[in-house]
């Protein structure tokens, strides 16, 4: 059984292994809150998964460590499991569904972990690993469902109560609910008043289903953004944890998300994935109730691929106003993309891109569109653009 | 004069105002070294500078206080004095050029500062403020060129010294100079065996400069997107400084910044501005002995404009093959688009955006220009899909 002792202990046989990470203020990403970030997406490999992995296995007998481990993951419980490993001395074998980002599959190779690509989707790959588990006498390293994986993401609770004693309330991101459960578990024995609200995606509710009917079903989707905590079905162990100690379980949206990782780039410079921002989400957007409270939201990771992150800081700027998509109907005359530029330079518009296209179907025949791709300062100042192209004489047929 | 005494003072001064920013060890950044980050990009305002500002402002005269403060900078330093003037209970004026981001601006105001936009260029805001510095009686808080900023600079080496005491190197960006020489002073106070290097970008050399020639000039003009450091002159006093206790200056381009802020964010989840990135920048590029030896890199800021963000990313995901832009030459029958878009998916490509061009002046009269926007896994991946694209007869016109 889960107990203090445990994750004291996972404390102690982690310190010299993970790094602290900081507890940082943050005073501008909610107004009214005293609110701090838990940095674990500074953690090494770039996600707390690594606790809880290297605990586990430093626990496992010699037997068990002459046979080595597998594991299934496409992200960072595969990296986990892969430096816990290589520094516990124990061969591992993760299997990645065949569709795995090419850079998580560098990073886990990089670990000194032995990769099996199978082919499918992730389901595939863990049936595999459970596969070869049974035939190879491999240890299975359970992303959550674990008593001392559990333990070990509990020391993040420990932490926490060292370094904000008088936290009123601690936001932790749910996936399969190996983190929330730990943290939950530490925090509540050590300061039962301390509020601990666990946050899904919309789009992969697992454990807020299993709570609310009060049995576990596996979901038949999930679609999210926040690739890590896109999980069909929760943890048994973890889903009685969090029924005893977690005192709610919200979700946010995939948008809600995207503009918690852009305010934490720009506020706080930090990179955060989809999972690791849904607790400031929630925070931002008022999904649980810390209003002139301290509040600790927990970043769990960073991993998020370079592509996404790319496309979550241009719909941000678009949403915000700082870039404008404006596409202008012109008549097809001489001199009318000069002119609606100069509009767009006067008032200080920064044009990065133009598309001039005469062969829409739903444009006039003697006319053609213009497609103006602009970098801004805010929504008023795309507005302002928008409205001196109009008042010059211009349709504006989007923007 | 300068003393360390001063510089231990100051960081008794600033002990309950800044944070005392985490040393993060960084292990795959530069392979053969041990590398750490000191992340000043996590300070309170996003930069090193308040620590200057803020010790100069508690040095000042109960007559000094009563008058206010003036100060001219578009970005960390305006920051910096706005939130140490406020807290020290003295009221600030802040000279910002007119053109300077929105987003600077409003930063600063909402530490407290009254604004000026004074039209024109930085050097205009420069001259406004010290003529009302005379006018009215303000004190003038100079960025760099002051011992007590330099002594609040200082301070950094003070913490670095108690965080790596036995660092071999250490890395610090150069503008005006206050950052460098007053950790550089406090370091070789310290210990004198630790190297430290200055960096600046090749666009903004005036250090570097000064130091080859043995005297400072004033550079007509200063181009980069390390603006942090975009400096024309550097001061006298840090002049100095740095040619007594630096052991060398360096110069690095825009792309090596770029791909420094690149890798700092996909490697360490943190977000750098480009004078922020400049001393991994440095390192990365062998600009600077560091093979087996630990080094720190002083990321001083983290600052950035979201719109030169995007840029920079989307630059580095073109130059390592994470996108792609891949122009065909089509000749105009139906089926086509369909054919090569059919090439690409089965390759696991993913095109994120189409133009279909039947106009271009130098294409075939009966021919027309396919351009695709690719997401892709690296190079070898986009080598694969125009290899592929070729090989079923279509000509590439460039990618």
């Amino acid at each position: 059984m889960l107990s203090l002792d445990k994750v004291y202990h996972a404390s102690f046989v982690l310190k010299p292994v993970i790094r602290r990470t900081d507890l940082i203020l943050a005073p501008n990403l909610c107004p009214g809150t005293e609110m701090y970030l838990k940095t674990e997406n500074l953690q090494i490999t770039g996600s707390f998964k690594v606790r809880g992995a290297y605990y586990k296995m430093s626990q496992l007998s010699e037997e068990e460590r002459s046979h080595g481990v597998v594991a299934c993951s496409a992200g960072n419980h595969a990296q986990g499991v892969a430096l816990a490993a290589a520094q516990n001395g124990i061969p591992s074998l993760i299997c990645l569904p065949a569709g795995a980002p090419i850079s998580k599959v560098e990073a886990t190779r990089r670990y000194g972990a032995q990769i099996e690509m199978v082919p499918g989707a992730y389901d595939d790959a863990y049936a595999r690993a459970l596969q070869l588990r049974d035939e190879k006498g491999y240890t299975f390293v359970h992303p959550f469902d674990d008593e001392e994986v559990i333990a070990g993401q509990g020391t993040i609770g420990l932490e926490l109560m060292e370094q904000l004693p008088d936290a009123d309330v601690v936001i932790v991101p749910i996936g399969g609910g190996g983190l929330c459960a730990g943290v939950a578990f530490a925090i509540k024995h050590l300061n039962p008043r301390c509020k601990v609200y666990g946050v899904q995606v919309a789009g992969a509710p697992s454990m807020r289903d299993a709570l609310v009917n009060g049995h576990i079903e596996t979901l038949p989707a999930v679609k999210t953004i926040a690739d890590g905590i896109a999980v069909k079905r929760p943890g048994d162990l973890t889903y009685e944890l969090i029924k005893q100690y977690v005192d709610d379980v919200v979700t946010v949206t995939d948008d809600e998300v995207a503009t918690a990782i852009l305010a934490l780039i720009e506020q706080q410079k930090l990179i955060t994935e989809g999972a690791g921002a849904v607790p400031v989400a929630a925070a931002m957007f008022g999904k649980v109730p810390i209003e002139g409270k301290k509040v600790i939201c927990l970043l769990s990771g960073g991993n998020i691929d370079v592509t996404i992150l790319s496309r979550v800081i241009s719909r941000g700027l678009l949403k915000t106003g700082r870039s404008a998509d404006i596409t202008v109907a012109l008549t097809d005359k001489p001199g009318q993309l000069s002119a609606v530029s100069k509009i767009v330079s006067d008032l200080g518009g920064n044009v990065v891109g133009v598309f001039h296209d005469r062969t829409e179907l739903d444009a006039d025949i003697t006319g053609c569109y213009l497609r103006l791709i602009l970098e801004t300062r805010d929504q008023a100042h795309v507005d302002e653009i928008a409205d001196a192209i109009e008042t010059a004489g211009y349709h504006i047929v989007s923007k």
